[in-house]
């Protein structure tokens, strides 16, 4: 099957060579181009396959308690990862970004950041080898992670963030320097407690294409300091409902399927809002099919159905003009309605307790 | 006796005032318009007279093992501040600074704060009532730190510090927020340990007047996140042994008296380099006599001599003629001999196991 998105393309060396390495089949998001780009990913693997531990770090900004489907990419293919690869993970929520971004108190970042962990945690992530952080919270509880933080800071000047993030004379230092902040979990040192205080095990960052800004910076810096570059896997942008072109915004309810919708709302939201590649009428529609490249329907289905028979013969079916439009959105609630019903399910069995524990500093079951 | 510093002048309302309030003669330093400067001292004795508390901050920038008897100022005042009010003390060693400005590595910077650490132990503060903390090292142990840094980060701007500071645009990151991290100890919830989470309990901080940029950004800042503005008592700078104007460098080991001198270097040294305001000739001298203003070693003696009589009958002496240069180094001499003499063997009463309980966040004695 062969889909792109934008400027995506299925790197099909890459995901033979992770095939090879780990016998498993390459998770959904690898065939069909959805994580498109990485750098060193070569190298990761033949770490790998000489029995060389490397470790996963991702994250996210918790800026409000609504996530949608799409901020799940990222966290489902960080967990098939994980369990492909059987290496620890590190999960950085940002509160201290939100904080100097929004209009937000720390405690209310944080609390963010907890509410989120809750979401995360209902992926499935191992307990006994996954940390979740808090910026706000582990800066202080960390001996590594300021130490590499001000390392970054020494190497980074002003007039490079000021060319990489925009930032201009008017915003505030904390903007300035946080490049730092989201830099510093790329090194192994910065979790002193799950790598008995080796500095050098390598990072692989699987990350929204957007972030790459952060990482460039990084592995720039990163022989200045004297550690490894972190490899990358890029995801594509997710779509909003409206179409590929329009910016998703977590403040519109309608822009996306968040993570609290009801089966109800789902099928509303997808009937009235997921922009069509169908024609305009069914007498055209059965004539010249419609277009699978701009139907948010079926690149919502490319995301999250796993059968790849399926999602071909859907894709033929919509445009030969066999399938209707609302015949295609339908397989898609029918796909997002259990997703999303189970993803609440699994997050009302996370408790406190729960959130906790994963975000305690503490040991992993790896040996370094 | 009236000395006066540079633009220093004795504030007697002040004095008085600390008299008044504490029933304790005012130490040299303020007798002597060394510390000659305040903002909002009276806010401090007012809370003082009303059973309020408050604590004492201040700090150093450890760039190497070479401290010199100027460098002890404000740790003597800060030592009288404290057993005269009764108070919590916080210093704060900017490992994290050096490491930013100078060429040295994380490790070797938090080296010199822990030796730098030794001497300002040395100078007898109580370990009771005294937390002593490298940035490097606190940041990472302590859950209010960093918060408080977040939030000075969020309110200052780079054209801020462009133009406190001089930054621009090709300084690093790091140097660049620093500000914050120097900030940030004059909020009491930076050591919640300390003071059982209360935020808001004032803040006095003594130092030399060249930290008035950082101090004055901390009071811009206070009242918009929430707290209380430190106050401050300033001091003269602290001249080199080659004149007031001349710029003292720990490199140069003959432009001050170092802790670690010998009774014969701090003997050749003054006879050597201390700039002197006598005449060219004996008899020129006894004509018209000595220039108290410039003489170094007058300078030096109205730091270090406590005996105001003593002093006053010096200046006297030395100005009239009667006094050589010669005899008014003697002095000098012979006051300075036992102090770095009797600092060196505290000094050497200082264990490691002393730096690391002066080092641990923990409660001091009073409640909170």
């Amino acid at each position: 099957i062969s889909v792109r998105f934008g400027s995506s393309k299925i790197d099909t060396d890459l995901i033979n060579r992770i095939e090879r390495a780990t016998g498993q089949k390459p998770h959904r998001f690898l065939r069909r181009g959805i994580f498109f780009s990485h750098r060193d990913m070569d190298q990761i693997l033949d770490a790998y396959e000489n029995k060389k531990s490397f470790y996963l770090y991702t994250g996210r900004g918790p800026s409000s308690q609504a996530i949608h489907v799409g901020h799940l990419i990222p966290f489902i293919f960080t967990k098939w990862l994980q369990e492909v690869f059987d290496v620890p993970l590190v999960i950085q929520l940002t509160d201290d970004e939100k904080y100097l971004w929004k209009d937000l108190t720390t405690e209310k970042a944080y609390e963010y950041a907890r509410e989120n962990a809750k979401d995360i945690i209902a992926c499935g992530f191992d307990i006994n080898k996954t940390f979740i952080f808090s910026d706000l919270d582990y800066l202080g509880t960390s001996t590594g992670f300021y130490k590499n933080i001000v390392k970054v800071q020494k190497h980074v000047t002003f007039n490079q963030v000021k060319g990489i993030f925009g930032f201009t004379d008017s915003d505030c230092i904390g903007k300035i320097s946080f490049p730092a902040i989201q830099a510093a979990p790329s090194f192994s040192s910065s979790f002193p407690q799950i790598f008995n205080g080796k500095e050098n095990i390598q990072c692989l960052i699987p990350c929204a294409i957007d972030q790459d800004p952060y990482f460039r910076m990084t592995r720039d810096v990163a022989p200045r300091i004297g550690q490894p570059k972190p490899a990358l896997l890029h995801s594509v942008f997710f779509p909003a409902l409206q179409g590929a072109q329009t910016k998703m915004s977590a403040s519109d309810p309608n822009s996306s399927i968040f993570l609290t919708d009801t089966p109800k709302q789902i099928k509303t939201k997808i009937n009235k809002h997921a922009f069509s590649g169908g024609r305009d009428t069914i007498e055209e529609h059965r004539k010249y099919g419609g277009n699978c490249d701009v139907d948010v329907s079926f690149m919502y289905l490319t995301f999250f159905l796993e059968d790849d028979d399926r999602l071909e013969q859907l894709k033929q079916a919509y445009t030969s003009g066999e399938l209707l439009t609302g015949e295609l959105k339908k397989v898609l609630i029918e796909t997002l309605q259990p997703l999303v019903a189970a993803h609440q399910e699994r997050r009302k069995q996370v408790t406190d307790e729960m959130v906790k524990q994963f975000m305690t500093p503490r040991k992993l079951a790896f040996e370094f």
